[in-house]
């Protein structure tokens, strides 16, 4: 099998190393450095009473999320955005939080907001499906506060979720692109699943050239097998953390 | 067939009425009022010379969209965008600006930025692939006006572009669809597609549930059969125009 | 009789072509898209319950304007407005919102409020005065449509408005001005009258040299002229329209 | 006479006690404390070198003012616009850049701009019209400071210019409103005019009702009168503060 | 003793020339114009019902402040900040507002809040102490006031506070720096002072080099020094202006 | 000795516990995550070519400073600063700035600008002065990168900086405050000094009551032996990374 210069010491179809340092900060409900790769994501979830104005009343929660990079977490300096957000911001932050809303009942919640905040500390592609992969495991740990605290007497939490990026390069499928991948990359996918195999979003753009729709099946054939990896890890992590809250 | 209640007026593989109104203004380089259904889009091009910096001195062009919609245009008033576009907003103009450089070879044009207006005047949903399928006829006849007046000698147009909704509606798919529909569809699909069938951009939420890779295939097949019919409408309405302005 | 060489198809006393394109968009209470020569305003009214909190308890209502012009309507495209207003913007969405509150009593209305939004879709000149023109004549068609739906008893319009640019060119007085003309011109006024040929407001700037008593008095004989013909213009769109909704 | 309650120590077409500081500051080129009545303005001006962009390389110059209300100006204390400038705000600094611009020959002065900042530091009605009645007293003087320096080799000031505001009360018409006198006019001029009796600006606006040709005659008459005075006391003061220099 | 050249009429160890205009303004609750050299800080207090968020239900009161340069206090032209505040402007505000605090007894005051304004209308070094000194006196006076008017018994006036700068120049001890001085120094203090000879605030920055400290100790016996005879004169000030009301 | 119950497990003139984590993250020129106790400062160093206009063409560098919070580095969730910085972000972040200049001499430096981040991960009070001890680590680290890549030949660093904050708590001193002790304190000092046992920097603040001289040369004798313990492990850090770069 020929590969592109670009990937030397992964399988085109195999994840970067994935990592989860939970509880990395003590003053939030929950809060997790996630690596994916040189990608660090510092994910932390704080909950609060109250919803938005539109959902008021109606006994149901809801879940938010901010992301943000921190300047120093790219070779060139990245410039915090003050004034307004740019608009890649903006859509990343949009579905990390469509994102993880997925996975909740929130009927269960009740009249909570979740607030998910995602920092990039390093960047090195992949951080908006870095931290939907963090954001799960972190959202998890909340919930088991509030459980543990008696805020909330059931998990609202139904479904688990992961993401993964995947991309084009030279007309080959590569699976979780780092930063040279991807600016080589001249298709890149976003993809989100559950762990019932279903997908919660897609997100394919053509950077430059186009797609064939068999192209696309191929790139989510390498997505899902990515993902159900993902999940294993998450379970993992989350498994070793309840323990070591016993 | 079983159909849901929602459409009763068109099959549920069937376009809605599609419309070009070219040279709906007369100052701005091309403007066509564009409608798909109850939307209405206006869709003018403005070409000036000189690229954003990161081009400068590459001999290439550039192209970038703005999208916005009228307080009018909904049953609620919608209120303008002052301090902050919303990440919608930009979400939106974004795409725009990245389906129709997917149709121009930038060394043709050469350091020129063709910008994109896309006002909403009336919102019935479909309004970014409303936007792009009429952006593509403004952009083709603003390119000619070039042409005719000698700033330009040939055409940077390579790739024709279209982009239709389909939907998820109580597990059924649907083309193109209007705003009851979009409320109540699970599944939002935008797909973007070039004259040679090829994908561009493909962006499908589950806004609730989930959705599996087979339905994801047949919303695809029925984008891919909208989008080939818009693209026949694209080119009458091109040539009649062409016409026109002998 | 002389006239400069920059109008040559009209007299110096002559109105241009007026057009009301009543219920242009199907969504807003009314709309009404009104031409004035190459200028063309969409004036879209939406009616809301509540007033601003200056006004709550007091059992009146309240009338509210916005102008914008689209970035198409102008031969250089014309930027969007964002982080703020410009003071030109601002003068006159204001000078909107008096002229057309000259027209209502609020007692009658009761605790509503109108929003007039004024959208610029094409710019030879003259855009505010046309923006009142048209705005009387959808906001006479939204309170129709309140009293049809049984929202609202009495009309509270007890005053009908309209309003025109005069201005002198070398010299000589001409009434409503294009844009060559406008640039053209040395002294510019905007005149807002009622039917009963009273004055609501009077705008009148030099912007090159000054203007005497007596040329005011000529350019205010001409925009009285003016108005007059406008209102009988907005009173066949007006009946035209009522019949057609029976 | 008849005289409604509202004026009680003045004739109806009687100015308020008008006073000039100049020399108020000692870093700016030039200000000037501008009393009329209980209204003060402090006017600065200074001048640097360089003009805007749409004048650069055409050898002429510039004057733009700015216009601001201290927060202790008003009996309830005047919020300071942050973010934004209000519509009335931006009207006035417009008004006074516009009536100042029509005394100067900007050929005479080159690519100079000259700054004018207008800050109310009492308001009783008036602060426009006495922003530009002692911004044109500032402006001679900081002239005369950059001929006395060498900057300049001859006077811009080729025309005097002063304002006042008038208005019907109860029907009847006034010169120079205080603020309860502003607040219960239902109509209200401002008027600017040149030392040859022509006029600059003349806004008139109905603030409840209308008001006739005749009616405006009227006011026009007042404020000419009362603009011939001010002239006269702007020259005296002018003289004064001259003789003072030698 | 050897005095640098840089200070020759006034001895290191003597304030400049201080003055108070009481009353400078006649609409806000109390204004006093304070002069110090050739600083000029015009401190204006309002006082109005309510209190910020978090003080309802305390029944303790607020006083906040706002700190400004008109844009002619400086020989250079000092823009205005619209957008955003400096962060300078904002160290001052919250400086000036500190210490007038420390005087209060906001339990007597009640749930009021008192804003004082301080608008520098010249600028030669020292505007910030200058609006704490002045700002003493317009806050003693603004209080007087309401207690005349019966809407408070008791004064919660507990402290008397005054401020000074000190500085090193050349390794020498001044006080009250004007601005040639404030350029010169290397070492730049602002001391805040009660009667009871004790500090509340001591900001002291070496903007090049280092202080010792000795030279610290040097430095704060000068503004000790200088702000006893700050306290004498604003008593003067407050008793002469008391007389005056009676 | 009597010690209030706020202090348990420390003496009142011990630091808590420094850590400092060198090259916390790969992309920055360096990176350090600084610990005082519970608070956690990521403070990475950036260097760039050029300098701010005012220095452009002086031959000496610059170095600049940005602090921010993070959402989850505190209990409450500590909101974002969007469309403006708090005076408190921006006071921190310009005493980062001038406490960090003071340890260069910018001509060695040559025109290049220095960035420094601080992110504040954990907050447990004292993250100005974290930010500055750690500051100074990682600008040494990013010097020592610039000159082993030959893009400098000597270190501009001249001086060594640190921070502490000290305190009284009912009238006894204390040595870096932790956050319970901060909100007890009624009189708070932020203290910089350099190794030659100069001060830079002292901002001491009284938020109940005040202070007397002899409290705070107790507080200053308390700052000095903090400030020279946390210079010893600064140094000890700084070999330690030196070593491990070789």
């Amino acid at each position: 099998m020929h590969m592109p210069q670009i990937r030397q010491h992964r399988q085109s179809n195999q994840l970067r190393q994935i990592s989860f340092q939970s509880d990395f900060t003590k003053f939030a409900t929950s809060s997790v450095l996630t690596g994916c790769g040189d990608t660090r994501v510092l994910c932390t979830v704080t909950i609060k009473d109250g919803v938005p104005k539109f959902l008021t009343g109606t006994g149901t929660g809801w879940l938010t999320a901010e992301y943000r990079m921190l300047p120093g977490a790219t070779p060139q300096r990245h410039e915090r955005e003050v004034l307004k957000l740019s608009g890649r911001t903006q859509e990343i932050q949009r579905l990390i939080g469509r994102s993880l809303r997925s996975t909740l009942d929130f009927a269960i919640l009740g009249e909570k907001t979740i607030l998910v905040d995602a920092d990039v500390i390093q960047a090195d592609a992949g951080t908006r499906t870095t931290a939907i992969t963090g954001g799960y495991v972190a959202l998890v740990q909340a919930i088991h506060q509030l459980i543990e605290r008696g805020e909330l007497s059931a998990s609202p939490v139904v479904r688990q979720v992961a993401a993964i990026s995947v991309g084009l390069i030279e007309g080959e499928a590569f699976l979780d692109l780092d930063y040279p991948e991807d600016v080589a990359a001249d298709v890149d996918f976003n993809v989100v699943m559950t762990d019932n195999r279903e997908l919660i979003e897609v997100q394919g753009t053509a950077e430059s050239g186009s797609f064939s729709r068999h192209q696309m099946n191929e790139l989510l054939d390498l997505a899902d097998k990515g993902i159900q990896e993902l999940m294993t890890i998450q379970n993992t992590e989350i498994d070793r953390w309840m323990q070591s809250k016993r």
